[in-house]
């Protein structure tokens, strides 16, 4: 990672010749000086990814500029793409349940800048860390979501990530199972941190089902939120070992230790345009 | 780990007062000098586990005598337990189809003696190793399975194991499914090495379904081979991180150093009589 | 670990042919219901370690009965014992500078009852962290270290650590070095946390060291602090992968997240009295 | 990792603006398709590092025509540049003591095509594995290395390298230290794979070292081989948890598995052309 103010173009299209030498060739026309740089070819079906790093001060324009003027090539190499700015920070928005370790993490990596982020607000079904989360100057919004009327509270959490023009919404262990229409409006861009190994152990109490299995390792999981319930792209997994002294209490405790550090990976990765979901698979360009 | 001989006592028994002060003093009673010792209570079913080493040269009568004397107290605490020296070599039969690693693995091992074990023959469903094995000085059978009579087959197999009085049978990416009456001709003594992460990916080509969901994170799983493919006690396993750029082979490729080393550990540790089975788990004193 | 209260004996002595009977029939005369435990021969220098855990409510008396009763056997067997009520919390100190990861780290597990401690006081050279302790009702002391009256500092560090009745005291990236009067007065009784995988890259700067020599791996060591720096026994250890494209400053934020889990984890052995120290090393009862 | 032949640039050279589009540029022009790439740059000196890999059959020319035609741009970058053909086997040479583990594990790869070289020859001071390494149909040499006559033995090596016109020289846990001659000879072509977490305990005997210091987790490091001992340049390094009850017998046991794995991952990274020295450290592009 560079100090320095960049630019991150990261895109994908069909593979064909030349594809690199057009689009570094484009850049190094304007005196653009990349940085780190990495390119990827899907054997299976033919598709090729890029991520390339460029310093901003070497380019004689500004972003708005460098899209108008890089959008033909990008039509001419059917390429779905994106670039953003080092020095504009990330609006997120985080969903918190009862439990702290996520949101603790995220905070003490923010406050540390860290992760060099704007945490636009704190979403929570309880009030449980509303003192916390104002201690640190950040809005904190309780949003009950009765069993009655789940719809009105997620038209809510919607109304709320627009309000505060969200970019990402980060579910730190957020007991709650988003509305298909919450799930769709925002593509790649809802975080989810799933306590076990997708797709071992799958939907509720993953963390009984792994001690009723006996298994030596359990793991968590970052992925995007589809509709259909932790099946979205996975973008970081890790494992930690147990053995058969551990109860469920126990594989519970060591297992947030895994969450915390999974979520914060993942979600760095996705901050810094490291992520391009392919199907239902994710290309991360660590 | 220790160098001089002794003896390993592994037993579980219901829970109550006074488990280890009768059995230990039944040792000490004898001048039995006890190395290494652990104990687990199992909260959940009220049974209770131990693995103790004890010094061979301390006791003043040698195991079959240790087994009559021990007897009694074993009955009354309606144990069930084992006992073992650590300078009788177990008797192991490797069952190998044609992947190399795991067999060259094990024989690197026991050519080191790290593992201390005879290997008192090797077999197989094709003649690939023939010359490796018999090089080593080790008994090579050739065993086809052909698909209209397997049941031959694996009479075959239990004959060998039977003719060699083996102690342990090791599935080494053995890719034929052993015959239910085989399975439960030898609980707790048949040693299989699954190439995935269970209970991810049972069944065949783990790999490629890894593949198509996108995990992060691929793994091995040495287990008790039962009657219910891929289900048995859990051993041991571990996992390696592989990314989007891997392919199907890669991951085969990776997932073989994963396979080669969980076997070796979890053979390990059932000839150290470190495992215990408890219902579909397992107790490792690791 | 266990739900219910517990005490638990932790005990070195000099090995002989016995121990762990007379100990355990000692419990197990009064009633006494061992959960889990553990013993270890040192080969090397003949002694012997121990870790047992005793249902609280099973035994007829409490601790200080035990104590005395107890005293003659430890006596008669030359041990160094210790015993703990699960149902008493520990009192902790801990000293922090400016870095937040590990302070956010053991606030999250204090709050959510994992870490099951009495935080006493929070311990600074800085006061960046005043309101954010004192918030979470824990009192903050600021007590700067000035270059010329350091001894002035570590007098009063030690006098608030009294004042408290501190059993631990916990150096969670604490950047300045105690005088060797306060590591002298609490042998076994001070954590600290390195930010380098000891032996390497002892003192001062170590990612820059790490950095240089191009390592492949970085990593962080728990423990205790003595008078001679960064050379006191070892408690716990983990490593993070790096590449060639990490900067010191990644180096550092990776090594964070190693930091602030290789401390809760040492700290947790620490509590839990599974750690023996043994000379320069330690017996860690995992 | 492609199935299909392909050519792979390595190359290094000063930062500048332009030179990936000129390099890609380059191989466009000539219809060449990239498959994986990767670029780094050095923010400290300014250094341009690259991995492309480049399909053979997309070429209209083979690599000398390659190599005349890229030269100029090469030159003109002040590049130190090499390309290679993956139809074309490396020929190693490996060299061995008495220990197996290694030579096992290398061998199983090479056997399985997992690795694709060829043994040119193995060379041993001992005469140990003949037979083994013959059976294999590969030559073995047996190279004594008498203390008062070193000189002899370790021209005889290189007179051997030479003739079977070796690429690559694997220590495979050879117990010698090679002369400078040699070393200077081969700069960034002899491996050597060294039983330590580097630099932890340089020099002999690290398992004692580790033992005696208590550490936590014991590592291996496969490092380019200098004429500075245990000093050359990191291309891969792992570590595996030990605790209080494994003995420096056990811990020789576990780094045995750590240092086959990571001989294994460095010599394949170096073949693949993955690893560039830079200066004492290395660039690996995994």
């Amino acid at each position: 990672m560079h100090r320095e103010r960049f630019y991150t173009l990261s895109a994908s299209c069909p593979d064909q010749v030349g594809i690199i030498a057009r689009v570094t060739g484009f850049i190094a026309e304007h005196g653009g000086w990349i940085l780190e740089s990495r390119f990827h070819a899907d054997d299976l079906d033919g598709r090729y990814f890029m991520r390339i790093e460029v310093k901003a001060e070497s380019l004689p324009f500004h972003l708005a500029e460098f899209r108008s003027r890089f959008q033909p090539l990008a039509n001419d190499l059917q390429m779905d793409w994106r670039i953003n700015d080092s020095a504009v920070k990330k609006r997120v928005v985080v969903l918190v349940s009862k439990q702290e370790h996520c949101l603790y993490d995220l905070l003490a990596r923010w406050q540390s800048k860290e992760l060099d982020i704007e945490i636009a607000c704190v979403i929570s079904n309880h009030d449980t860390f509303k003192g916390f989360v104002e201690w640190h100057g950040i809005p904190f919004h309780h949003v009950p979501v009765p069993a009655d009327n789940k719809a009105a509270a997620y038209a809510e959490v919607q109304r709320l990530f627009e309000e505060v023009h969200g970019d990402t919404m980060v579910l730190a262990r957020y007991m709650q199972i988003l509305s298909p229409e919450l799930c769709a409006a925002y593509p790649g861009r809802i975080l989810n941190i799933h306590h076990s190994f997708l797709p071992s152990f799958v939907g509720a109490k993953p963390y009984h089902q792994a001690y009723t299995r006996g298994v030596k390792l359990i793991g968590a999981t970052c992925h995007y939120v589809t509709e259909a319930l932790d099946q979205g792209p996975i973008i970081e997994q890790d494992v930690i070992r147990i053995d058969h002294s551990d109860s469920v209490e126990d594989m519970v405790r060591y297992g947030k230790d895994i969450e915390k550090t999974v979520l914060a990976r993942g979600l760095r990765y996705h901050l810094e345009d490291r992520v391009l979901v392919h199907g239902n698979k994710t290309v991360v360009f660590r």
